[in-house]
């Protein structure tokens, strides 16, 4: 299988993949192993020194692939010696039955080996075509090249050897002084929410702070629903999404035991802040994208029903087709807010803005509205909508890209 | 405003608008009253003979449109006297406050004058922008004329009045013998489920059976559950969606007061062979669709989660786009199964066939599944989906089409 030659995405972040800081503890290597691509790297490790403890988020797809079931079974186990993370793209070794366990099974035993990483702390992950049988054999017959490769520098090579229809690598990074300091580095990738032959959504997230296992899952589990549980490219829910986070302890910084604590709450900001940027980026990359939507609701009885409003409106294809037009369609958005339910919603109540515009407050268009001054926010490549639901305090943001062409031919003109 | 000229749907029924049985105690008209479009019919009347009973089902939108609240409001009320129903397109009086209310009431005191139905027995509908106050005038100022141009034979007008995006006029009618003739007709308009400034669904179907409003209710109810209910173009709903059954009792067979008589069960099979024909009617008329997609789910725990299993399915942009592209995409398949929740599907006794082509079975691949096969399947112009879930005797059947360029266009690139 050839690599597609996608045009890099306009929403792409100007200045290219960033600089990362180094995390101590963590180190990083990527090999090309022809497992569906040639001629580029397609399988990348990282190996994590002694100690280190590891959370994890996945889908929650009922066909979710054999590498997310393993991973769901290793973090509940033993968190003393080596942790290796390895991860392939072209083949998601999902819907593959026995076969598929026993690849996962194969790629843990070669790692282990080659690292010095115990089997029960080798996590694997996987991206690409659903059903083909994973070609493990030419994942282990590079473990040894990998681990000769490793460098605490490589992590940008590892962003780009789990890319599938992205295209940019993404990667976001922080450091923030805890006493000593601590660093934070991640790459994800994804571009689709997410399509399952080749734009799965896979993010890994390093840091060399000191975080207790059950502390560090709490922190991931709360910072991923304000981040990548609040993106939406196109509704559809992958068979293999995977979010690791892992933290070696080699920082001097005072261990974090405590989410509440000072420390705890500082790391976490830090954290959100590496998660939320690559999120963002993942819906730049969004399949055919050329405008990135921010929805904010307001307002709402409840934040939850905030967020269901807010996910009605980032979902709706008329919203996203009408902001792929550059038209500010704002009855769209009253349907949308009208199908998320009628105990969410009051409808003589209700505000929309687009930007700085008001449109319509009331229960009706506003009298001072022109469709120009909406049109002309229309027009940017940043589109904010914001609804006010004049009912509570509950609020949510969301963020997705329009419904352009661009998204059809990609899953429709070219055979896979 | 003018007529968007689009090519009418390749899914078209071949043989044009069918012959509907006149259904006695009914009688339509259509007239041009400059609503929004200009140069054709854009307003249909429906009178109806004193004792007709009628049954309603609407949208559940939270932003639900004026005329809606008000039928909602008078379905509970007497079934006396005559009775009307008034709808008009190119304006959807939906989002427009108090005055939209006020529209309401003066259409339906008008129409009332004119036709000698209460005004508490006329209904009204409207389709077409959100937001942009209804101009009643021009429609009160018709209804003399509308009134005097009624017919028993104008029901094809009245569907090409309240056509808005539609390519093609959708009619469907059945005869059954109950003793003596009884006769249903039925109407509908809609092309996209369902863009709410141009193209929100509406069904009005006439009878001269003669049936108790509490029966007749019960059916509507339950039949729009197997029809209507049961299609999906993408996933958004309206806020005007109005689906009406009128009963004149003109028919002299005997009156139906059981569902589950004889006579009841006859003729609630004749009403779901009408509503479901119209229902497929809208859907082959969705918006750029090229092909008619069934998705049959069997062997769910419940009738419920195969229903959410289809639609999970029938909704996925995803799948939509691999229809388009006439790609035997069954990871996708699996993807959309695997999302509607893990409560309903066990992926190692998941089976899907593309027409009468096995495709995987027993959580993987199926070992004779050749790709030429599927993929001659997905050329043709009617495709069906079929999942077996291996975990009961649940099952359902939804109807969607393909997601395409057209759809795209149709939405973002003109300004409505």
């Amino acid at each position: 299988m050839a690599t597609k030659a996608l045009p890099v995405s306009p929403l792409a972040p100007k200045g290219g993949f960033p600089d990362l800081p180094p995390v101590p503890g963590a180190e990083f290597a990527a090999v090309g192993a022809g497992v569906a691509y040639a001629g580029r790297p397609d399988v990348m490790l990282a190996r994590l020194a002694p100690g280190t403890t590891i959370a994890g988020v996945f889908t929650r797809s009922a066909t979710r692939s054999a590498s997310v079931l393993d991973c769901q079974a290793k973090l509940g186990g033993p968190s003393g010696g080596r942790a290796a993370i390895v991860v392939n793209s072209g083949n998601a070794n999902a819907f593959t039955g026995r076969a598929g366990v026993d690849a996962v099974n194969a790629i843990a035993t070669a790692v282990a080996q080659a690292t010095g990483a115990p089997p029960d702390r080798v996590f694997t992950a996987s991206t690409g075509v659903i059903g083909a049988p994973l070609p493990h054999e030419r994942i282990t017959a590079r473990a040894g090249a990998l681990t000769a490769a490793l460098s605490p520098m490589a992590l940008p090579d590892a962003a780009r050897a789990i890319m599938t229809t992205d295209t940019f690598p993404k990667g976001a990074g922080a450091t923030l002084d805890a006493g000593a300091p601590v660093h934070i580095a991640g790459i994800a990738k994804g571009s689709g929410m997410i399509a399952p032959d080749m734009a799965t959504m896979l993010a890994f997230v390093f840091t060399d702070a000191t975080v207790a296992q059950p502390v560090l899952q709490a922190m991931l589990s709360e910072v991923t629903g304000q981040s990548f549980n609040c993106i939406t490219v196109d509704s559809d829910t992958s068979t293999s999404d995977t979010l690791l986070l892992a933290a070696t302890g080699q920082s001097t910084a005072p261990p974090i035991t405590d989410r509440d604590s000072a420390g705890g709450r500082a790391f976490e900001a830090a954290l959100k802040t590496v998660m939320l940027d690559l999120a963002h980026q993942v819906v730049r990359d969004g399949e055919g994208a050329r405008k990135f939507i921010e929805v904010q609701v307001e307002g709402a009885a409840s934040d939850a029903d905030a967020r269901r409003v807010a996910f009605a409106i980032a979902n709706s294809p008329l919203v996203k087709t009408a902001v792929a037009g550059e038209d500010p369609n704002w009855g769209r958005v009253v349907m949308a807010v009208g199908k998320s339910g009628a105990g969410a919603a009051d409808r003589d109540r209700l505000s929309i803005r687009f930007g700085d515009v008001q449109v319509a407050e009331g229960g009706q268009v506003s009298p001072a509205y022109r469709e120009a001054d909406a049109a002309a926010h229309m027009k940017g490549q940043e589109i904010l909508i914001r609804v006010g639901m004049g009912l509570g305090a509950g609020r949510a943001t969301v963020w997705t890209c329009d419904l352009t062409h661009g998204y059809v031919s990609i899953n429709a003109d070219y055979r896979s």
